[in-house]
């Protein structure tokens, strides 16, 4: 078994350990879902595998299970369904157990038959990306080609460059070593082995909006480091996870391997399975993605854990002048609308001197900027067939929510407006709203208002924008920062408060690429160096918790 | 200054960055204080400079501090006097800022530089290597020799391994790259820059017995990194890294950074200042070395912080059979005779099987094995004027009363007697005892009992000894353990339990090395994998939460 799947795959892992090693681009799963790429018949077979799951049993089984739940929605409104196994809080012995059951002969299958099995069951996840893709799709409500995209292709290519830290961090221990030590007579020689030692059992907790995105790279890292993986995913986006602990177990059988060491834990959201899983001992290695009260709870609580969180933030753009103001609104007027802002990476303060700025056209003032940005917006959305497909659906009722409340916080430059959605009815589908402020207002912008809701913050000059950018990220982290200038000491200053914020900075993006995107292999997303988050994925740091190295030792025969 | 430090020390470095790489012997500091190889001067000038620190205030200054304090104690029974500044409680407000101070110009030193700053604070340290001998010698009491390699030549060398990895870890990622992504026309092409910034203030809080060994790989650590250090040291052994904090302030202060990056905080242990610093928001990286009491209370309370512990644990020796018992015996002997058992390796519980053992000399009973680990003792250390120097002295009262507390506590195999130093008539100085009990005892042998006391326990054979070490290592935690067998399956048992328990094994031991030992760019110290300690002694994960990577990104110019 153990080096069959890895050299399968071990093309796909040499190329992938080279691109983190250089952070230059590297793909191994195409983002486009054209049938020039991926034949004719995926896509209708990937639609018919989604539709014939819904409003069954879902075909995975979990340990410690009693009966069912069906907790999804689509955000589109199409009837989804889908039960899975319940775990009650009186399963998790049983799920616990059964999830250690297989990790001797985990162990014993080493860095490289682990990585092997991993880079199979991506191989697998990829053969059903299309099925993958609506999964996420109705579950989280992007539109189809980023969740063909984000939540495919990139989570696959996120999840791979996780299997490559996870590798590169436990081979660069040599298996064994003749430890030779010279001595007045002869040398004194020791052999010595190093085993790569899961933690244990890894938890994986989902998120609504990025349900594979996000979760991949924990699952993998803690799988190929040798721990089983329990996953608890999000009530409201279990799917696209179960698809993945169904492929996961399935190779994990055919390798002769327990499939209990990936299971799937679904909860009724009363249940508070999350919080019950990562206090327990047999769990090790916490991976999160949600709320800042909840992952302050678990950085708090679970400290018989490694904990990796991803909570929440408060992404700030500092406009301060630029020589293409057309490209600075289009390019903000997408990325404040891509999903609906629903992304940890969305600008949510716009930071512009109340006396405006300078451009290629000429001066702007503060209402130039704000009506230059919301003119991009409507231009962008001003269709709906093509808006729907930008914005997907509003993922929860809390979303919807802050729109609503948003008009009497400030000065509405541009309202949010419901957009029909020609294939489904149903669904939620609203544009995002731009709201001016001035910088004494930080009860306004100063905290996440997590969605399409966006501030334009009037500043008394550049220098009072980054000490905002200081105070706010200080205090409640950020996932990005971007800056506008065409001012080289601007740019130096703002690279600087973004350094010591611990926040990535996109300088000047006008085409192409945006604020709120990070690609695999190059771009790390979060730093660990702000409240936002406690790590990155994905590095070194993020994979090195998650396994031990023990040694073991003994005099070696004497040479000759 | 970036560079010439580092320049100066490359042949070092790329030394040890290929040691890490292999694991292989590497050494950059002799371990031998013969004259031979440090010449004829170095020995009474180091001996006079520890002199002239007697009974006076040592020359090193610290933001916050107010009057001096005065804590240590010789176990040779010398009087030591030195006065350090003591920083109370509220000093720590004036400490910290101090200590961020320099952190923008020690992050701009980049990772070449602050390794290059490391290096020739460790040339220097050097320099001072008998002086910080005795210095060692009496706040720890550890005999000179063992004081010289232990506390100076091996503490460098680990020292130079943390600065190894470090460096290694903050150059995985270059730089900068441009990313270009293949388009549909042009390629989009991206420059991104990536920094390495340190956590903020990194916390060492050092131990009694080893001062230098334990404490100086986080403070590399941490430094490397681009963290600022502050050294609490443990009130009894405060000069060896007071001398550590002078040679690094000064080393800073040449090269134009602000020395107060590395600072001494000497204190009343009333003030309970570990607990303290340890909690503060400033600090985000604290090491220690100590109780496991306080070890899990740091785990628990300073959640700010990412925490290295090594606590403590019950070091086992599984006695199974032998084709060497005389090199059996003698390897045991030093190793719970070396430095009085005050080492975290020194084994506790020798589990033997109450049938007795097969040996190369036949067969022996459980009472001839403890017979004959006490006769190798008793031989090791006949004679005073030798045995002092490998026993050394005992560090402190609470040591001296668990030998005295021993013998009811089963059947005492060898006393420990009280050895009168030739040359410090006040030492105090005791032999190790052997204390024989049963397998059902778990009371008396089940936790640590730390100082030269270690338990011969007989069990109804290898199987329930493997047991034994499996339950009480998984519970206590252990920092080594040691099998002796000739049969191919015990030690492959014995293997695998270590393994699952997440502690270092030494097989068949008998000549030259020794269970409690372990030799820096080679063998790990600690394991994190079980709960005498949440990392080891050194590896990427020692190092990778210590700082984050920022990247910036903007469009790079067209090529051509």
């Amino acid at each position: 078994m153990s080096t069959q799947y890895v050299e399968r795959h071990r093309g796909t892992l040499d190329a992938a350990l080279e691109a983190i090693r250089t952070r230059a681009f590297y793909s191994a799963f195409p983002e486009s879902p054209s049938p020039r790429v991926y034949g004719e018949d995926a896509a209708p077979q990937g639609q018919a595998a989604f539709d014939a799951l819904r409003g069954a049993d879902f075909g995975v089984t979990t340990p410690g299970a009693q009966g069912t739940v069906v907790s999804e929605r689509s955000p589109f409104g199409l009837p989804l369904g889908v039960a899975y196994p319940r775990v009650p809080a009186d399963g998790l012995d049983a799920l616990l157990a059964a999830a250690r059951r297989g990790l001797p002969a985990w162990r014993e299958a080493g860095p490289d038959g682990r990585a092997g099995i991993a880079l199979e069951i991506l191989a697998r996840l990829h053969a059903r990306i299309f099925e993958l893709a609506h999964a996420v799709m109705h579950t989280s409500g992007q539109a189809f080609v980023m969740a063909f995209q984000a939540g495919g292709a990139h989570a696959l290519d996120r999840a791979l460059e996780a299997v490559a830290y996870a590798y590169a961090e436990q081979t660069r221990t040599p298996a064994s070593v003749v430890w030779e030590k010279p001595g007045k007579k002869e040398p004194l020689r020791i052999e010595k082995r190093f085993h790569a030692v899961g933690k244990g059992v890894g938890l994986v907790v989902g998120c609504n909006t990025f349900p594979t995105w996000n979760a991949f790279p924990g699952f993998f890292a803690s799988l190929v480091t040798g721990n089983a993986v329990v996953v608890k995913p999000h009530p409201r986006a279990v799917l696209p996870l179960a698809i993945t602990v169904q492929v996961a177990r399935e190779v994990l059988a055919e390798a002769g391997l327990d499939p209990d060491l990936v299971t799937l834990a679904a909860e009724d959201p009363a249940d508070r399975l999350a919080a019950k899983l990562a206090t327990r001992p047999e769990v090790r290695v916490v991976d999160f993605t949600g709320s800042g009260a909840f992952g302050r709870w678990l950085e708090e609580h679970a400290t018989q854990a490694v904990v990796y969180a991803e909570k929440n933030g408060v992404n700030h753009v500092v406009v301060d002048s630029t020589d293409d103001f057309r490209g600075l609104t289009a390019n903000l007027a997408f990325s404040l609308s891509l999903f609906t802002g629903q992304m940890c990476t969305t600008p949510q303060n716009i930071l512009v001197p109340r006396d405006g700025i300078e451009t290629d056209e000429g001066h702007k003032s503060f209402e130039d900027v704000g009506a230059g940005v919301a003119a991009a917006i409507e231009k962008l959305l001003g269709d709906d067939a093509r808006a729907v497909e930008l914005l997907g659906g509003v993922v929860s009722e809390d979303v919807l929510a802050r729109i609503e409340s948003a008009p009497p916080r400030g000065q509405v430059v541009l309202p949010s407006r419901a957009v029909a959605h020609p294939a489904f009815p149903d669904a939620t589908v609203r544009t995002p709203t731009l709201v001016a402020v001035d910088a004494k207002d930080e009860d306004v912008y100063g905290t996440e208002c997590f969605g399409p809701v966006s501030f334009l913050v009037a500043t008394d000059g550049t220098d009072q924008s980054l000490d905002l950018f200081r105070s706010v990220v200080g205090e409640h982290g950020a996932m990005t920062a971007a800056v506008y200038s065409t001012d080289a000491r601007v740019l130096d200053a703002t690279e600087t408060a973004a350094v010591e914020s611990g926040v990535h900075l996109s300088c000047n993006l006008t085409d192409g690429v945006y604020v709120n995107q990070s690609a695999a292999f190059s771009d790390f997303h979060g730093t660990g160096g702000n409240p936002a988050a406690n790590a990155t994925l994905t590095d070194g740091h993020f994979v090195a918790g998650r396994f031990v190295v023990v040694q073991s030792r003994r005099h070696a025969a004497t040479a000759g």
